[in-house]
């Protein structure tokens, strides 16, 4: 059943990306949470390390991705508030 | 090692807690990319179903929450775009 967590990772890692290049683009992060992309981007960090530890692939490698996508998001919210 | 996956399982789903809130008062959604949540939560409801099959506590019941937070945004990201 691992290909749920690899459909699973694809579809929240590349979900990301969309939003990402949107922010990049349209520089507009007025109804985006600081709150929101601090936390999640520790988070994020903190479910890469916990992947590693019990060896989860889906879950290690989704969560580095993921959390490269989630900092130029945060960095755009801290740069254009 | 647990309570690493716990912290991580905390962060990243009360992140949407502050998105949630900002959303639903604030209408605005302009920033917010329906791609990225369209994907986001038909993937947290994934993780939800694999922490499921592999039997992990942390990863089902944050992507619970996570699923609730995450759909409450785009309804209004739906309803106010």
């Amino acid at each position: 059943m691992a290909f749920i967590g690899w459909i699973a990772a694809a579809l929240t890692t590349f979900s990301f990306l969309p939003q990402a290049i949107k922010t990049v683009k349209e520089k507009n992060t007025s109804g985006i949470s600081l709150g929101m992309y601090s936390m999640f981007t520790a988070g994020v960090f903190l479910w890469m390390v916990y992947g590693f530890i019990i060896g989860d692939i889906p879950l290690m490698l989704s969560n580095i991705v993921t959390f490269l996508f989630a900092s130029i998001v945060l960095t755009m919210k801290l740069k254009y508030k």
